[in-house]
């Protein structure tokens, strides 16, 4: 077959094909608004003339030091200017982008840096303790930056220069570059998966570029919105909104910390429109003490995931002046892949009622292709009966490139062409996507993924336990908290739970550590595997 | 050099990489919002589902009839779901939509359908006495389907079959694919162009995609939005609102003609939030009749181009409840390209010196990728000082795969790596574009772009017309009008205005005729050229 009238001399070219990136938005944004205020951070502020500007001194400085493409920059931060500003600077140099979870301990720390091959770690005074333990584990040489926040308690610097100082060497006529391919990567986020094995998700400028659309569309952002970064920046991008609030010219409002005075401070005085957490969030925004809950005009739209937020929250959260919309997704689909948008029917149910349909996780970004339910074996879809279980499934644009040097990894991910997600669900009749389970192994506490593995390995290590099987709990505060069942050995000495926890506390990340610490045999299959399902129940249960 | 670790194992794989194409919108759409308002049209109105299932019955029907990948299917319609449902229906069986401007003149039109070998034309039954003289002059075979809309006047069937009979052929299962490559053309769009031979734009599928983003960050739509159609669907398919409102399942309300009471009416009683039109529509709205206003509670967004809205427009509308906002582009670059975003510092300004401020032509939308003000000759930027002209040009994913059949006019277009707009503008120091002068030869009258040479060649046909120079001429009504200048023959005898815009109707769109002829020697530079910037001159000053 000939080609036909339209495939003839009508090829790609300069002038129609440029790479998608979210570095574009920032350039738009510093051309249109160069006056308005893009960064808020304590007492400072910077306008979007100043904000893009700070970024190229940043990749000025960084090309200075040799960083350029495929060069993995590590940071370790809370949310500030430092962080939001790593997000533009690194890539501008084809750089890719490596924000570390700031609660991980220095053994897991140390693993990343050596895996991501980091050639630069910029990190929060603060953490200095972990990463000064983390860097002692590490044989290859990585320059290292301080941030030094004047909101920072404690820590030292350990680092050559401090990140301000850094800049200052950065030349703002720095000639960047955008990406030559939109495939390229642009940032790197460590899942902790299902193996313990933190595995390395990289990201590439179209599904940056295209979730950053997704989650304007989505969330309603515009040129108005004041953003609160009460999610840490380290996940998953901040879900991307690190590069959608700039794509409006929006304001981006730093907050360090969950201090639920702090966040109706600056609610109330900054004229907060918008912000993301997961469920353990608006629980301490409810729970906070009278005297912190001021009041405000606006409307505050709020986006939660990470877990379903229970019905009383939402409740709670509608009354304080808050409208808060449940999304969902992973770090291997740029965050949030799915909302539960909203019905207008929804608004003559019960609370209950309501709550129930809010809280299912929903129907797919605009942005991404294709979302299913499906039987994993045959990747066929399941009945939309709100009954049959199958797996999320997941296609598109804003999909992972994969998991970094590990290509069994990815092809197993991708298998059959689809990003299979290990979250067993439920397809509604309207389309929504309901989780009831999860295939994989992982437990969600105040948003954090824990591997239920990890905490076994670290069990298994103890000299007087035999067995060790952990799973979720349910948590009204933490959504879930870790729960281990653990048979000591035969000739084993008593054991107390605090006793295992301090154990624990030695060798995990302090969210990691198990609650919960209930002795005896473990349920096991006739072959000898332990029946976690029974373990589920049981912890659930617990009084 | 080797590849960075970000390179290796990474490749693209059907999980996360599918083409941009707006129809994922449908389908989106159509799963979120089944039962939502999608098309109203007159007292018929279809909700999503509905909607979907009209869309994937015309594409069925339509492959049955074999058309496929790379064939061209004519609409000659006003406004309603025939040619809404051709945005999706089309496209689905790979084939590509070409929506005539139905104020066309069969000979235009005739050359339109063999240019683009049409093989399927549905046409309105109100322009079936053009489409019959447009036929007579084809000799290739083509498929003709009425649309036999109740609201359309006068005309006949000269079809085989009718739009809802051929609906009624195809089969709502059918298993549509989305395009394999979201550089596949998905639409053709003629422009009149600069020398009066019209030229065919092609539009790609990503095109497509972005610049319905681009529509939904720039106007501010989301699900509650309530469009109405003023805009013609055939101006670059709707500026690609015929897929933006789809993508945010907002309700597409079809207006077939420009009335300003119909208009109104709908305003009130459909709860319409946003349309788009050229500032003559705007024009009629403000001059209405008093008892034709209706008085609406909601703000209606409104966005312009084709020309400069005045400030007595925009004052004038925003007393009635109108927020006018203005914005430039091309068929070449999807509609829209260009928005003069507000900001709030014009809030204090004069009306004068705010309406100078807002007619502007503007900043890119941030799904262009780069726009400039340029030397043509150097291809470098102009000083941003609003003195230095040069020439507007445009680079991006949101530019036309090129001119159909036409790579000498597509190589023109893209020299330099940019699409070379024809409109020469200064840039502003806040990065703002302004247009003062067109370098192409084209009048712009209602929001129509008319070719002067097109029109002169008709002049210069006229047994007694020894020469011709058309300009445009400043109307407030319309923008701008056409304009003759012409030298009688020696030995001709006396011609009246009159008997040449009488000579001009026989073969030109009405839309095109000059409404001025002026008589007398035309000016010369020395050797020869026709001054036309000294007719302009003239032009404006006509009493």
């Amino acid at each position: 077959m000939s080609a036909s009238i339209f495939q003839q001399n009508l090829e790609r070219t300069e002038a129609n094909f440029q790479p998608q990136t979210p570095l574009s938005y920032l350039k738009w944004a510093a051309s249109v608004y160069p006056q308005k205020t893009a960064v808020v951070h304590g007492d400072r502020q910077f306008t979007y003339q100043e904000f893009e500007n700070r970024c190229v001194r940043l990749a000025s400085a960084l090309a200075n030091r040799g960083i350029g493409l495929g060069d993995t920059v590590s940071f370790m931060a809370p949310n500030g200017p430092a962080l939001l500003e790593a997000h533009y600077g690194v890539p501008m140099t084809g750089a890719v982008l490596n924000a570390l979870n700031f609660r991980l301990d220095a053994q897991t720390i140390a693993e990343i840096l050596i895996h991501a091959e980091t050639k630069v770690l910029f990190t929060d005074r603060e953490f200095s303790p972990v990463i000064s333990q983390a860097l002692k584990k590490i044989s290859h040489d990585i320059l290292v930056i301080d941030i030094d926040d004047p909101l920072a308690s404690g820590g030292s610097r350990i680092g050559e220069i401090d990140y301000e100082q850094f800049l200052d060497a950065g030349d703002s006529d720095y000639d960047w570059q955008m990406p030559a391919d939109e495939w390229q990567a642009i940032s790197l986020n460590y899942t902790s998966g299902t193996t313990g094995n933190p595995k390395g998700v990289v990201y590439h400028h179209r599904g940056a570029f295209l979730n950053a659309m997704g989650d304007i569309l989505s969330f309603g952002l515009n040129r108005d919105t004041v953003y609160l970064w009460t999610l840490p920046m380290f996940h998953c991008n901040g879900w991307c909104y690190t590069w959608a609030v700039t794509a409006v010219g929006g304001t981006h409002v730093c907050q360090r910390n969950i201090v639920p005075a702090e966040i109706f401070t600056k609610i109330k005085g900054r004229g907060v429109t918008h912000f993301c957490g997961a469920p353990i969030v608006l629980n301490m925004l409810v729970h906070a003490p009278a005297t912190d809950k001021l009041a405000f005009p606006q409307k505050v739209e709020v986006m939660t995931g990470g877990a379903a937020p229970p019905s009383a929250i939402i409740a709670a959260m509608e009354q304080m002046g808050f409208n808060v919309t449940h999304a969902y997704g992973l770090t291997e689909s740029f965050g949030p892949s799915t909302v539960c948008a909203w019905q207008d029917e929804w608004a003559e149910l019960s609370l209950d009622a309501k709550a129930s349909q809010m809280a299912r996780q929903g129907i797919r970004y605009p942005t991404l292709f294709d979302q299913a339910v499906m039987d994993p074996d045959t990747m066929t879809r399941v009945p939309a009966d709100g009954k049959t279980m199958g797996e999320i499934m997941l296609r598109g644009n804003t999909v992972m490139k994969g998991y970094l040097k590990n290509p069994a990894a990815t092809a197993e991910a991708f298998k059959g062409g689809w990003y299979h997600t290990g979250d067993i669900a439920v397809m509604h009749g309207d389309g929504y996507v309901e989780i009831k389970d999860r295939s994989k192994d992982v437990i969600i506490s105040g948003g954090e993924n824990i591997s239920s593995l990890e905490v076994e390995e670290v069990l298994y290590k103890h000299p007087l336990i035999m067995e060790a099987a952990v799973v979720a709990r349910p948590d009204e505060k933490w959504g879930e908290t870790t729960c281990a069942f653990v048979t000591l050995r035969p000739d084993a000495a008593a054991l107390t739970q605090d006793s295992v926890i301090e154990y624990c506390r030695d060798h995990l990340a302090r969210y990691k550590v198990p609650r919960t610490v209930v002795f005896g045999p473990l349920p096991k299959t006739s072959t000898g595997k332990i029946q976690k399902f029974v373990l589920r129940e049981q912890a659930k249960e617990l009084q």
